[in-house]
C-alpha cells in the first residue's frame, strides 16, 4: 500500500482548504468589512459613552406583553377569522403562506397611519426589512447590466443587499432636504447611456440613515414625476417616519403613487421591536405575465427562507391588535423618547460648539440620528481614540458612502441613551473634538 | 405646454413595465414554476386523500405549551445565564448576536442525539434550514465556476436556494442504499475536467426526499474518504435521522468526520415544528485568514436577514430545555406516527399490487416518504386527473430531478395521514393507477 493510499484509507486526515479569496466577494467588500471593525471598536470599550448603536429605546420591552399579544393574536383568529382551535394551532405552528399571516393587519396600520391604501394580497411579510431589500434586488437584478440608484448617504444594510446580489449602487447624493428628484433623472439618464438599465431608485424620505434628511411634500410629487419620466421604481424604505418632532409629517411616497411606481418596505423593529424580525414590502405592480410582483418576491421568498417565523408574526400581530391596528399608538412612549434626545442632542451641541465654528451639524426634524461635521478626519483611527482617550463612541459615516465621501463627518444615534447620558456624552465628544482640532 | 409635459406634471400616470423576462431567472426556472402549478392542483381539490403534502404531524401542535416554552427559556436565562430582567428583556427583543441566542442548547442536542461535538461559536442559527443552504452557496459560489454536487432526486429547497445564488448543480443519482461514494468522486472529477470548481456536495444520508434512502455507515465512511481525496466539503442536511423505523441507527456524517469536511444543517421544523423557522448550520471549518466558515456565514446573515427571530428562538429554547435538550425525546410522538404510517403505506402497497407486476415501490427505513414507480408518464396531466377522478394527491417524482428522470415515479408523503385516510388513499390510488395502465 503507497502512503497516499494509506492516507485516503484513514478519514478526515486532510482539512478542507479555505480562504476568503475563494469565497464570494460580498464577504470581502471593504465596506462591509470596515463595518466589522466598528462593531470590534465599539464592542471593546463597553463603559464609553455610545452614540455608534443604532438599536431602538429598550426600556419599555415587557415580557409579559408578548404573552398577551399570542393571546390577542389568537382569540383574533377565532373570532375574527372564525377558525376552530385546530386552524388557530395551525396557523401558528404548521408551515403556511408564503406571504404570511399578519397582512390583513398591516393593511390597517398602512391605511390608518400612513394613509396608504393596500390589498393585503399585495402585502409580503418578511425576516425584517433586510429580507425585503434582498428580494427586491434579486428579482430585479437579472444580470450585471441592472442597476438601481440609491440615496448617499446609503442606509447600510441597503448596501449589504446590493453585495449580497452583486447589485450595483449608483449613488445619488443627498442634501438636507433630501434627494433633489432632477439628480435623480440626471442619474437615470447617464446609466441608460452608459448601457444599463437603472430598475429602481431606493430612499429612506423620512430621517434617513444616516442622513437624517427628509424629504418635503413637493419634492416627494416631483421625485414620482421623475420615477415615472425615467421608469424606475421607487423602494421606500420607512421605519422612521413616526419619530418626527411633533411638526406633522409630509405624506409617504407609497400615499401619493397613482402608477404603483413605489415599492413600500416596512419594518416593526423600531415601532415595535427588532427580535421578531417582522417586516413587510407591498408591491401590487402588476407584472405582464399576469399576477404582482408581490407575487414574484414570494416565489423569491419562498427559495430564500420558506416563511416567516408564525411565532414571531403572531407577536406582532396581537401588538397591533392591541393598539387598534395604530403603530403611532403603539410607539407613543418611544417617539417621545427619541423627540426628547433629538432636542437634548441638538441643544447639546449647540451650547458645546460655536456657531460658524469648525464643528457643525444639521438639524433634522426627527428620527434617531445626528450628522457632525469635524475639521479632521474621522476614521477609525480616531474613533478608537475617542473611545480610548475620552470614552465617547460615534460611528463614521464614510461607511455610508462608499468611498465617495463623509470622510469629516461622524453620526450620532441617540436613541438608546438618557438626558444625562447624552450631556455627558458631548462633553465628551467636545474634549475630544478639541484635541483633534488643528 | 406640450402634451407630453401635462402628463408628467401629473404623478403617478405612467404604470412601470415588468415582465417575468426581466426579472431574476430563478422566477422562469420550469422546475421552480412547475412546483408553483402543482400547489395549484393540490390546492385545488381540498377533499382529496392527499399523499403531496410535506407537512409535519400536527395533532400534538400545543398553544400552550408555546407560553410554558416562553417562560422556561426566560427563567434559563436569568438562572444559567445569570441574567437580570433586563437583560433577558434585551435578549429576546433587541437586535442581538448574529449567530443567536440557543446555540449552545443546540450543541447539547447535537451531542446527545447525533454524537455530534460542536462548539457554540460554530453554531449559526438560521431562519429555517432554507436560510442555511442559501448561506452555505452565497458563500462557495464566488463565480460560475464554481459548482457544487447534489444527491439526485434532489430536495427542492436546495434547488430553490442553488437556483437563488445561481449555483449550479451537478445531480450524482441516488440508489436505494443512497450515493455510491465512487459516483460522488467520478462527478468531481469531470466538473474539474470541465474547468470547473466543484465546491461541496449537498446530501441527505438519512431518509431523503424525496428518494426516501439511508447510507449504510461503510458508505459514510468512503464518502467522507472520497470528500478528503476530491477536497470537498459535504453539507450534510439531517432534518429525518430520528424517523426510523425502530432498527437503530448509522451515525451522521458528521459525528464521523475528523478533518471538518461536513458542513452540517440541522432544523426544528419536522422534530418541533415548522412554524417557528429555526434552523442552524455547523461550520466550525478554519478560514486561512482567521476565524471558521460560520464567522464568515454569519456575515452573510448580517446582509440577508440580519438576525433569527429571538422570540422564535426562545420558544424553540424553551422546547430545548423542557426536554433534557433532546429533541428525540421532544419528537417521539410523532417519530411513532411516522413509523405506523411507514408500515401502513408499504403493507398497504403490497396488499393491493401483485409483486412483480408494473407497480413497483421502495422500502425506506424511515422518514416521511415513499416512491412508487407506475407504468405511464407521471406528470400534472396524471396528477389533474388522479384528483378529479380518483380523489387521490400525490407528487410527480420528475420535479426532483431537473429533467434527468423520475418520469414515471410518484412520492407517497404519509406524515399528517391517518391509517384510516392511508387505506382510503391506496384504494383510490389502486384504482387510478388500474385505469392508466396499458
Amino acid at each position: 500500500m503507497t502512503p497516499a493510499a494509506g492516507l485516503l484509507d484513514t478519514p478526515g486526515r486532510a482539512a478542507p482548504s479555505l480562504s476568503t479569496a475563494g469565497l464570494h466577494a460580498s464577504l470581502s467588500d471593504p465596506a462591509l468589512t470596515s463595518m466589522t471593525l466598528l462593531n470590534e471598536i465599539t464592542g471593546a470599550y463597553p463603559d464609553a459613552v455610545s452614540f455608534a448603536a443604532g438599536r431602538p429605546y429598550e426600556e419599555y420591552f415587557d415580557s409579559e406583553a408578548l404573552h398577551r399579544h399570542l393571546r390577542l393574536f389568537t382569540r383574533y383568529l377565532e373570532t375574527e377569522r372564525g377558525m376552530d382551535r385546530r386552524q388557530v394551532r395551525r396557523t401558528l405552528f404548521q408551515y403556511g403562506a408564503t406571504k404570511g399571516i399578519v397582512g390583513d393587519l398591516i393593511v390597517r396600520h398602512l391605511l390608518l397611519d400612513e394613509g396608504i391604501t393596500a390589498d393585503a394580497a399585495d402585502v409580503l411579510v418578511t425576516t425584517g426589512c433586510q429580507e425585503a431589500m434582498v428580494l427586491v434586488l434579486r428579482a430585479l437584478r437579472r444580470d450585471a447590466r441592472d442597476v438601481v440608484l440609491a440615496a448617499a448617504p446609503t442606509y447600510v444594510g441597503f448596501t449589504g443587499a446590493a453585495r449580497l446580489t452583486e447589485t450595483r449602487v449608483l449613488p445619488v447624493p443627498e442634501g438636507p432636504a433630501g434627494l433633489d428628484p432632477a439628480a435623480v433623472g440626471r442619474a437615470a439618464d447617464e446609466a441608460r447611456a452608459a448601457g444599463l438599465r437603472p430598475r429602481a431608485l431606493y430612499v429612506v424620505p423620512d430621517f434617513s440613515n444616516p442622513g437624517g434628511a427628509r424629504m418635503p411634500e413637493a419634492a416627494r410629487r416631483e421625485l414620482l414625476r421623475v420615477a415615472d419620466a425615467h421608469d424606475l421604481l421607487v423602494v421606500e424604505d420607512n421605519p422612521y417616519s413616526m419619530f418626527h418632532d411633533g411638526s406633522g409629517r409630509p405624506p409617504t411616497l407609497k400615499s401619493l403613487d397613482r402608477s404603483g411606481r413605489v415599492v413600500y418596505i416596512g419594518s416593526f423593529a423600531k415601532t415595535a421591536y427588532p427580535g421578531a424580525r417582522i417586516g413587510y414590502v407591498v408591491a401590487g405592480q402588476q407584472v405582464a405575465e399576469g399576477g404582482t410582483l408581490t407575487d414574484q418576491l414570494a416565489k423569491l421568498k419562498s427559495m430564500l427562507t420558506l416563511n416567516t417565523s408564525s411565532v414571531a408574526q403572531a407577536a406582532i400581530g396581537g401588538l397591533l391588535l392591541e393598539n387598534g391596528c395604530s403603530m403611532e399608538r403603539a410607539c407613543a412612549r418611544e417617539a417621545a423618547v427619541y423627540r426628547r434626545n433629538l432636542r437634548a442632542v441638538l441643544d447639546g451641541l449647540a451650547a458645546r460648539f460655536p456657531r460658524g465654528g469648525p464643528v457643525g451639524w444639521n438639524a433634522p426634524e426627527g428620527g434617531l440620528f445626528a450628522v457632525v461635521t469635524v475639521p479632521f478626519t474621522a476614521d477609525e483611527a480616531a474613533l478608537e481614540e475617542s473611545a480610548e482617550r475620552f470614552g465617547v463612541l460615534w460611528t463614521p459615516m464614510y461607511h455610508f458612502y462608499a468611498g465617495s465621501g463623509g470622510l469629516n463627518q461622524i453620526r450620532l444615534s441617540f436613541s438608546v441613551l438618557t438626558e444625562t447620558d447624552i450631556a455627558e456624552g458631548l462633553d465628551r465628544l467636545r474634549a475630544f473634538v478639541a484635541a483633534r482640532t488643528p
